[in-house]
């Protein structure tokens, strides 16, 4: 893990924190994305080498709108950035950290994703991302 | 604001977290600091341009220590680097942000430190920070 990609905020209403966080960055978000297969809207703000992402759910199942319900609007995930991400993910498996995802799947900003179960990160939802333009590896 | 500066991190224990964050990330901690006047023993790991910053409480009193109680371990706070933390302020206040520290502190790491209110940041509790190296601009 070299650097951290993005800080993910969980937000109820996309438009309104988009407004909040120009007024807080002193920029607007450079891109805006809906992900279907996760139930999110998202708009990203660049900040030199990491990025903020704001998320909102887009239906009542997303795990955004579950996270908004139980503890409210606020910090979502940590994503890192991996150059290997099958590698990554099985070395932290062997190290006992408690995978989401056992094999990555397609997520925002063109991304091969996985998650860390917060349980065996000290209570921190953990993102770690690929760029898809990286040919994945082959799982084992 | 031009960015990530570090994420805190609220943990229990300090040196059973520097273990996992050891395996987590690949790398031990760069630097342990305690800030007496905050409460708090910390310990920093580089991240490219960012860091992560772990924080346990040193006394009962230590926002630390208020925060694990209410919400368990978990992500803290972001800090973002300014170069003017007072033009910041004023800045932000007059956006409408509620300022939890009406003049900077000297925090951890020799930054000069002020945090907003999550009520006025969608539940994400915010620190600037500036090198103590630069002078602090006058206050009005």
């Amino acid at each position: 893990m070299k650097q951290i990609e993005h800080i993910g905020i969980a937000v109820k209403d996309l438009n309104a924190s988009n407004i909040l966080y120009e007024k807080l960055l002193g920029k607007p978000p450079y891109k805006f994305e809906e992900v279907i297969t996760e139930g999110v809207k998202t708009s990203f703000f660049e900040m030199g080498t990491s990025k903020i992402e704001l998320l909102e759910a887009s239906n009542a199942d997303s795990p955004i709108a579950k996270f908004i319900e139980k503890r409210g609007e606020g910090i979502h995930h940590i994503a890192y950035a991996v150059e290997d991400i099958v590698g990554e993910l099985k070395r932290l498996q062997q190290e006992g950290f408690i995978l989401l995802n056992e094999k990555p799947k397609e997520g925002a900003d063109n991304k091969w994703v996985a998650f860390l179960h917060p349980k065996s990160t000290g209570g921190v939802l953990i993102e770690l991302c690929q760029d898809r333009e990286i040919e994945l590896k082959e799982f084992d």
